[in-house]
C-alpha cells in the first residue's frame, strides 16, 4: 500500500490550489467506479453532469469538461474566434500572466491587454483596445476576457458584467469569462452562478472545480452557442479530452448537484474575511504597524503589503504564502476550502508578533 | 450522496479505457489527500515518483506526470525536435491516426507515416521516409515514434528495438516510445521495463498509466537527457500541467511502486489469451465459421475477422466492442484489468452461438 | 551599377524557376513604377488584376496575390478549413513533399496522404482517407487538393477534375487546387483555365506565376467564395502581404491580360514535347540504351529513367537537372518558357553520346 | 504591353512604402536577368550579397533575403527563441501593433509589451517585464526586440543600444532589432550601420529594403550566429523562401553595395527636416495657429498635431496622409526617397493655407 508522505494536518495560504480533494469529492469518485463505461464522454456521468449545469445556467448551455483552467481557458477562447481573432483582457489575467504563453502558442491567439489596478475591466478599459476592426494589420478584437473573481480577489458585479458585455456585443466582440474561482464570487455576491454570467451577457466561461475541492475538474461552459464553434474538436485538439471522463464529471457533479460549491467558497470566503477583519481590527487599534490591504477583500484572498522583511520572517516562522508584487512589499493570502479558523487565528497571532515584535 | 448512475457490473470489450480505477489507485488517491502540498509538481508525491521510475529505469531518468496520453505524446515528441522536424511512424501509429491532428497543430510536427501492417516499424520501414536531411523543403526526419505495444495488440521484441535505435541514431534521429500499453508489453516480453526501453536504445518514452486502472495519469519519462529540452516548459504550455500534481503522481506510484503494474497488464493479456485460444480451439474444431484473426495476439487486444453482419449481431446480444476496419469485417476486442474469465467465457459463448447460428 | 555575376546564356533542365523574368513581365514592372500607390494592395493594378482573374475565371472570383507558391497554398488552405480540418492529398503533392512542413507548421493542417503513381488522385483514391467525420479523434477530412498539373508533369482532365469535384463536394469537401503550373495545363489540354478549374467544380485555386516567366508572383484565387473566409486577415498573418503589391499584380496583368501565359505555357510544353519525341525516336531505333520514361509528357517536365551513372556523367557535361527518384534512376527535366530549341537539340545530342558511348 | 494605370507624377506623405521603386534598383533587377540560376538562394547574386552585408556588418555575419518585413521580424525573432521564449518590446513596436499577429500565431512568440512615449525601450523599461526566468507558468523573456529608426520617426543613438543590449545580455537575453528604416537610422546618426547595431551588440536584425526604394526585398542578419538557430529550414517554413532570389539579392545588392541606400535614405530624412524646419519657423513666427509636433524629427517622419478637422481639410486638398492618434489630433507625414523639395513646399504651402485660413 503507498505510503503517506505529507503532513496532512499542514495547510498554508499560498494557494487554492494547494488544497486536497473535499470528501464528498473523492467519494463521487468512488460511487462512479467500477464496471465499463464508455470513454471519452459518452458515459452516464458526463450525460448528468449537462443537467446539472442545466439547473444552474439554464436550458441550452453545453458544458465540456477538461483537465485544467489553462486547458479551459485557452480552448474555450480558442471555439469563440477565427484565427485572426485577439482577446481583450486584463493585464493581469490568469491567461496573459499565468499560462505560459498557451493562449498565443497553442491557440495562436494575441492578447490585447489593459492595466487595471483592481483586476476589473470597465467598457472604459476595453475601448483602449477595442479598435481597429476591419484592418488586417491588425489582430482582430473580438472577444473581451475577464476573471471572476479577479485574480487580485475583487468580484464583479452582475451590473458591471452586464455593462461590459453590452458594451462588447455592440461592437461585435463575445464576453467570455474565466471562472477559475466562480463558486467564490456567487459566494461573495449572494447570487445564483445564473445571475452574473448568462444573465449578465456572458457568452462562454471557464467552470472552475479544482481550486474548490476537485482533484482536477475544470469545464467550458457555453451558455450561447452561438459564439463558440468546435469545442468537440478542439477539446481534443488540445488534448484535454479525458478518456476516463466520467470520473472528471462525477467530480463537478458532486459539487455542483448539490451545495458543496457554495458550501465550500463560503467558507473559503469566510475564513478570507475573518483574517482580514481581524487584521483590520489590529491596524485600527495601532497594533499592526507597516501592514497595509493593496485589494478588498471580497472573495477568498487577501492581498496585503508588509514592511520590508516581514513576509520572508513569517514565512521563516512555517506560514506559507507568495509574495505578489515584491517590489512594493505585496503579498497574497488565499483560504481554502479546508481552511479552518484556527488556521487563520493561528496565522493572524504570528502576524502580530511578527509585526509587534519588529 | 451522488448516485451511481451506471451498471456496475457491467464490462465490454471495446477499450481498456472503459474501465475504472483499480481499487488499489482510489486508495493511493486518498492516501495523498488532506493538508496543503504544493501545486504544480513540488509536492512530496511526485518527488517520490521520480525515485519509482528510477526504480523501474535507472538513475538518471526524469518523469513528467501529465493528463493524458495524447499529451505525454505530442509535448514528449515536441520536446525532442526543433520547429522544423518531423517524425517518422507507422500509419496506425495512435499519434496519426488518433489524436486528431494535434501532434500538427499544437506542436507543428509533421508526421512522415509508413505502412507496417502489424504495426511495427523495422529499420527497412524506417528508410523509406529516413532522408532528405539539410534539405529545407523537407520537414527534417529528426525522430523515429514506435508504439509498444502496438495498436494492433503486437509487441516488439528487445531486440527489434535495439535494432531500430541503432539505426536512428546513426542518422542522427531519436527513438521516441508511446508507451500507453509498455505494461502490457512487459507483461507480454517477460522483461522488466527497462530492459526493451532505456537498455534497448528509446530516448523518450510515453508511460500509460490510465489504461491500465489508473483514473487519469500518464507521465513523459525521459531516458537520455540529451534527448529532450524544455519538458518543463512544454508541459505548462501545452495544458498538461496538472495542479494538484500530487494526485497524479500518487496514481502511478501506486501502479509502480510495487506490482501492481504488472499484475494488472499480465490478467489483462492473460484474458485475451484465454479468449484467443477458446477461438483458435474452435476453428480448429471447425466450430466457429468465418472466423479469423488478423493480428497475433501478444497482448491485451485481439484483432479479429467476422463474417458480414457478425459483429452488429454480437453488439445486439449486448457485447460491446468496435469494429477496427469494417471494409474487411475486422475488429478488435480488448481486455481490461478488471475483465474476468466469466467475461469471457460467456464472450466466447456468445461468439459460438452467434456463428454456429449462421 | 551592379555588376552582372552569372552567365546570362546558360540554360539547364533542373526546374522551370531556374530561369529568370520574362522581357514583357519585367517591363510590367517598369510601368507599374514612379509616383506613388496606395500599398498593402489598394493599388491600381491590384484592382485591374481582379478584372484579369475575372476574365479568365468569370464573375465574382476573388484573387489575392502573395509571394509564392508556399504562401499561396498554405494561405488558401488554411481559408477553407477550421482548426481541426485535414486535407487529402496525394504523396507526391508539393504541399505534403516540398513545403518543409508549412502546411502542418503554419497552417495547422494535417495532410492525408494517399500513394498516386502518376501523381492523379481519383475518387477511389480520395476514399481512403475519405471517413471518420463527427469522430474528434480524426483531423476532419474537409478538403481534397490536387496539383494541376501535376509534381509528375502529368495533367488532369477536365472530366477528371469534375469526377473529383463531384466527389468531394458530395461528401461535404471542397476542392483545392495547386496550380503553380495551371498554365502548363492549359496548354497542354487546349482549353482555358476556367474549363478545367471553375467549370469543372474547383473551390480555390493557387495560379502561379513565377514558374512561368515572373520575377515572383502568385495568387489564391478564390473561385466560390463560400469555401473560404478570411482570406484579407489569413495573408497578413501569413506574411504573405506585399506592401508595394502594385507591382506583383503589375506581373500577374502581363501575363494574364493578353496571352503572354499561353504562349509561355506552350513554348515551354513544346520544349519538353521535343525533347521526348526526339528520346522516343532515339528509343525506337534502339539508339538509347537503357534510356526510358516513367510519367507520360503532358506538360514541361520530362520524367525519364537512366542506366546507372548516366545521370552523374551528363551533369558533368554540363548539362543541370535533378534526380528525382534516384533508388530506381529516375530524373526529372524541365523546361522553361525561355528554353531553346538549340538547348533541347545540345541535349538530345548529349543524351545520344552519353549512352550510346556507354 | 501593360497600361499605366496610375498618375506617376503623384506622391503624398502616407507611407514610405507608397512610394516605388529606385531605378537603379530596377536597373539592378534587368542586370541579374537572363540565363539559368539555381534558386532558393544557390545563385551568384545571393552569393556577393553576404560579402555586401559583410563590408557593412564585418565578417562572420549571415543574411538571409525574405519577402518582407513581417516575415523578417517574425522568422528572426523565431529562431532566437526556444518555443517557450517571449519578447519585450514596446507597445508602439510593428511587431506588435501592425503584424496582424504574425508573431503570436505563425512562430508562437508571446509579447511582452511596455509603454515607450516616444518609441523607444531603455533598461528601466525593459526591466518592467524582464523577470520570472525559471518559472512556467510565464513565457520566458528571452529577447529583447527594438525598432530603428522606430514607428515613431526616432533614432536610438548607438550608446542607447548598448545599454540595452547589455543590459539584455547580462540577463540572458538577446537582442533584436527590426531595421525596416535601418538606412535612415544611419543617416540621422551620421554613423555606418554597423556602429550601432553589430557594435552595439545587436544579435540579430531585420534589414529593411522595401521602404528604402527596393520592390519588396528585405533580410534577416544573423550578427551573432549564437543568438539564432535553423534559420535555413525556419524561413522556408515560414513560406518566405523565394524561388527566384537572386532578384531579391540583386535589389539588395543594388541598395548597399554602393551608397544608393544611404543617399536615399538621406534624402528621406532631409526632406522631413525641411518639412519640420518649415513649419517650425512658420510656428515661431505665430502664423500656423494650433500645430505643434508629437515626436522629435529624427528620420524620415513627421509625427504632428493637429486642430480638429484640419487633417480632413488638407486631406481634402489632395495631400495624402495617415492620421496616427485620432484621439489627439496627431498625424503622420512620412517623406520617401522619391519626395521632391517641391512637394515639400506645396504641402507646407497648403498647411499654411489651412491654418491660417482656419
Amino acid at each position: 500500500m503507498t505510503d503517506q508522505l505529507h503532513d496532512t494536518t499542514f495547510r498554508g495560504f499560498a494557494s487554492d490550489n494547494y488544497s486536497g480533494v473535499h470528501p464528498e469529492v473523492l467519494e463521487a469518485i468512488a460511487v462512479a467506479n467500477g464496471g465499463h463505461q464508455v470513454a471519452y464522454g459518452e458515459d452516464h456521468y458526463t450525460e448528468r453532469l449537462q443537467q446539472v449545469f442545466a439547473q444552474h445556467f439554464g436550458e441550452g448551455v453545453e458544458a465540456f469538461p477538461v483537465f485544467n483552467g489553462t486547458g479551459a481557458n485557452v480552448t474555450g477562447l480558442q471555439s469563440m474566434l477565427p484565427r485572426w481573432g485577439a482577446v481583450i483582457s486584463a493585464k493581469t489575467a490568469h491567461i496573459n500572466s499565468d499560462e505560459g504563453g498557451a493562449p498565443e502558442r497553442v491557440a495562436g491567439i494575441k492578447l490585447l491587454t489593459v492595466e487595471a489596478p483592481d483586476g476589473k475591466l470597465t467598457p472604459e478599459l476595453i475601448d483602449r483596445e477595442a479598435w481597429g476592426w476591419g484592418d488586417e494589420h491588425r489582430a482582430q478584437p473580438l472577444v473581451v476576457s475577464i476573471t471572476q473573481t479577479t485574480e487580485l480577489g475583487t468580484a464583479y458585479t452582475a451590473d458591471e458584467i452586464r455593462a461590459i458585455a453590452d458594451h462588447a456585443h455592440e461592437r461585435g466582440m463575445r464576453l467570455h469569462l474565466d471562472g477559475a474561482r466562480l463558486a467564490n464570487a456567487a459566494a461573495s455576491l449572494g447570487q445564483p452562478l445564473r445571475a452574473f454570467t448568462r444573465d449578465a451577457g456572458v457568452d462562454v466561461l471557464s467552470f472552475g472545480g479544482t481550486k474548490n475541492g476537485c482533484l482536477g475538474a475544470e469545464a467550458i461552459v457555453v451558455l450561447d452557442p452561438e459564439a463558440s464553434d468546435g469545442l468537440k474538436y478542439l477539446r481534443k485538439l488540445n488534448m484535454q479530452l479525458a478518456s476516463k471522463m466520467r470520473f472528471v464529471s462525477a467530480q463537478l457533479i458532486a459539487l455542483l448537484e448539490g451545495d458543496l460549491w457554495l458550501r465550500s467558497a463560503s467558507h473559503a470566503n469566510a475564513m478570507a474575511r475573518r483574517l482580514r477583519d481581524a487584521l483590520d481590527a489590529g491596524i485600527a487599534a495601532g497594533e499592526l504597524p507597516g501592514l497595509g490591504f493593496t485589494q478588498e477583500t471580497q472573495s477568498n484572498g487577501v492581498f496585503a503589503s508588509l514592511p520590508a522583511g516581514a513576509a520572508d520572517r513569517l514565512r521563516d516562522r512555517g506560514f506559507k504564502f507568495y509574495d505578489w508584487d515584491a517590489s512594493r512589499g505585496e503579498v497574497r493570502w488565499m483560504c481554502s476550502f479546508d481552511t479552518s479558523e484556527a488556521d487563520i487565528d493561528a496565522f493572524v497571532a504570528g502576524i502580530r508578533e511578527e509585526l509587534q515584535g519588529a
